[in-house]
């Protein structure tokens, strides 16, 4: 990849380097393995977006946009219909994030795909339709990794103070991103794609006080409804600052409030953050993964030794400080509160070998089996483990201790997601949803980037 | 008006509290002098509205969102057409606020009725087409009151680090005001209401750095959408948190950048906003207002000794520092230009007694005459004048001096614009674009606080 100017008159010229940089961006110039990262972040998102779709929050945003609908043009996934692109970026988008299943660029906790893919594969379709223009899949690639590689790299530049004063940091710089990416499939120039950055960056979405309610998963939804529009005003010729992200009271600067932005040091092009973008095995928080990985690992074990998991008398956990600090819910009632309760999750991981949206299910949370063994489970800290790290340790009724240790838990950068973890995780979430159907949509997925014409089949999922 | 508890636990309760008195607050509540305030308000928005219709930048957002229009219940001012709620609120909202001509909370600088007026109208004609329900005046005037008084008060609370730090204080206040009058209009209870306050409250929008480019006025259009999504969200029993201005992580404390957000002294009910709401009667910059008007009173007074303005050899102004900081623009080349020129408006104001949108046409600006007066005038620095106060000095040929002064311009609180000069203003600024029909659309928006039916009046603007 090209390099571009930092600086031109000393000043730091964020915002033409990154409309320089996606205008000129090109299928062709992307190295294979970032090609393949978008391509497992894609599919994810595709999983979770149909995943989600029948969630009651992504329901009751349907409902209340539905007379506001235009022209159906694409896909809500999962649910057989259309609605126009701005609407079912704003579905999707929700349904994308509400079961806390998606993707996370560990550096800044981004979710990223959700705001720019929710944005892009409703765009493709409603270009289609509206102006009969294929687009292929290796340019919805290509904007995809335009858009996340926007999002992350502004992410970097603003982290941490612009998340710990409390901006939902995956909206807020997904607006942007996903502005970046629609204007990849408009073939905006770069002083176009420049408006549309600083149409975007004055849309600044998602407060971190909102995390437990609806509104969370509102975020990339909207995010990618910013994006959209700041893209098509930016097509007639809509003018912004061009100097939108770094000028003094520019976007970097006003969100961080009183930090420094550092806008210096992007290197588009030369660094990929989409490389660093991982996946979660459960849906739930991701500190309590590494005890779940090892429940999971323990039940397997116990299986090949011919023994039973309702034989087990105990079970102790050692885990990190942070596991105790935000998941130590003894008593989950629903499966909200699942979510946040590590006994939860190393009890379905024993008696399941599994802790997917199924085992969250309010009846699976309250059944009596279940919460006979949660209740035997118990947990203490362990300073010398790092966060992704967790020892269980089964004591069984005749005595015997089986004891599993997890140095890395599945879904971080040291142990990835696998190819065949990805594809089950697809077909276990969405064959709740869409049942048998579920396969054919993950081949669809899975093989997108290889289509000419992602319209057609984005029309499918 | 009832006094709301501020604090509980000890606690800050600023969302709730706003919701409470919102969804409290009657018709039947509001003073005399507020109801005043609110039809002036909502008369001078309708007029800047329908100025605003044919401009370039209104143009090109219709043009870029036209594929996405909806169900077409909702006028768009000045243009004979009618699209959605959502993209009318966009749409008129850019052209209240394109001829920098709408109103202005001195206190706060928020020109509070664009994002407001721009949700509700729309909302109302929304709501008579898709429900058949009929919004009284009185009703739409109280929907106003509750979005404006939050607007504003929340902009004081936030006041001055917020707007100091780079946010477009009229948009990122906009959003939750509009949030709360079309929450009105849709009858939310309080828990409800506290929602949309809080889903408003993540679509943060608007940044200084774009005076100057068509994403100004973007900003109260896209706030008036954000309100609408926020509150037909809230309708569904879509949540939010109850505590999105107050808690740690929430707005005021986000958007503060390091400040001190002042939300237990809003007072809601005990003192209104409204009423220090100002409302301009020229074209452009507030500073130059002053010179403007001397130079129109001068004008009279010339006439009235049987002078002509022909005679004049040169001009002096005696102004505010800040009049030359602002709007010291010699010779500019177009009417954008002009309106950071007080040359310009003295010289229009002198010429022609007024100062409206014509006089800021490209064609006046480079008008011969208007030229050769204009080179005629000059401005000296008088450090004992007040930001609104001015002095006109004329030499003319023959050596006499005629002078003005000015103590406080029209449009400042001291000097209110009265209804007659409001009404001018209306009738110059819509005759532009509607030509005659601006007598009737006059007469329609000054009732409209006064009709059972504002969906039908509106229907005819």
């Amino acid at each position: 990849m090209a390099c571009f100017p930092k600086r031109a008159s000393g000043l730091i010229m964020a915002t033409k380097e990154i409309a320089s940089w996606a205008a000129k961006l090109s299928p062709s110039s992307l190295p294979a393995s970032v090609g393949g990262a978008a391509q497992r972040s894609l599919y994810n998102y595709i999983g979770c977006a149909i995943g989600g779709s029948n969630h009651p929050t992504t329901t009751k945003a349907f409902r209340a946009c539905e007379p506001f609908f235009a022209r159906p043009t694409s896909s809500l996934y999962g649910q057989s219909r259309a609605v126009d692109a701005q609407h079912a970026a704003l579905i999707n988008g929700i349904a994308s994030h509400v079961h806390d299943y998606d993707d996370t660029h560990l550096a800044t906790i981004i979710h990223p795909t959700g705001p720019v893919a929710s944005a892009i594969l409703a765009f493709v379709q409603h270009l289609a339709v509206t102006r009969g223009v294929k687009v292929s899949g290796q340019d919805l690639i290509c904007a995809l990794v335009a858009g996340i590689e926007t999002s992350c790299k502004l992410g970097l530049a603003v982290w941490p103070s612009h998340y710990d004063i409390g901006w939902h940091i995956t909206s807020s710089t997904g607006s942007i991103g996903a502005a970046v990416a629609v204007g990849k499939l408009l073939q905006l120039d770069e002083a176009a794609m420049a408006h549309a950055i600083g149409i975007a960056s004055v849309q600044v979405t998602g407060l971190r006080e909102m995390f437990g309610s609806d509104t969370k998963s509102f975020h990339p939804g909207r995010a990618a409804q910013n994006g959209i529009l700041a893209a098509i005003l930016a097509e007639q010729e809509y003018t912004s600052s061009e100097r939108a992200l770094e000028a003094k009271r520019g976007w970097a600067n006003v969100v961080v409030g009183g930090g420094i932005p550092q806008l210096d040091s992007m290197d588009f092009g030369k660094t990929w953050e989409i490389e660093r973008n991982a996946f979660k095995p459960y849906p739930c928080g991701i500190v309590c993964h590494p005890a779940i990985d090892g429940a999971i690992q323990l039940r397997s074990r116990i299986i090949v030794e011919g023994r039973n998991v309702e034989d087990i008398s105990s079970v102790m956990l050692g885990v990190h400080p942070l596991v105790i600090e935000l998941t130590s819910k003894r008593s989950p009632r629903d499966g909200l509160e699942g979510k946040f309760s590590v006994f939860h999750g190393t009890a379905v991981g024993l008696l399941f070998g599994k802790a997917g949206p199924a085992q969250y299910d309010d009846k699976v949370v309250t059944d009596p089996e279940v919460v006979s063994l949660r209740d035997r489970i118990d947990a203490q800290i362990d300073e010398t483990l790092a966060a992704d790290a967790a020892v269980v340790k089964a004591t069984f009724k005749d005595g015997t201790v089986v004891k599993q240790q997890v140095l890395h838990a599945v879904g971080s950068l040291e142990v990835e997601m696998t190819d065949a973890q990805l594809k089950a995780k697809f077909i276990d979430q969405c064959s709740l949803v869409i049942g048998e159907r579920s396969k054919t949509a993950s081949e669809d997925a899975w093989s997108l980037p290889f289509t000419e014409d992602v319209a057609q089949v984005v029309g499918r999922l």
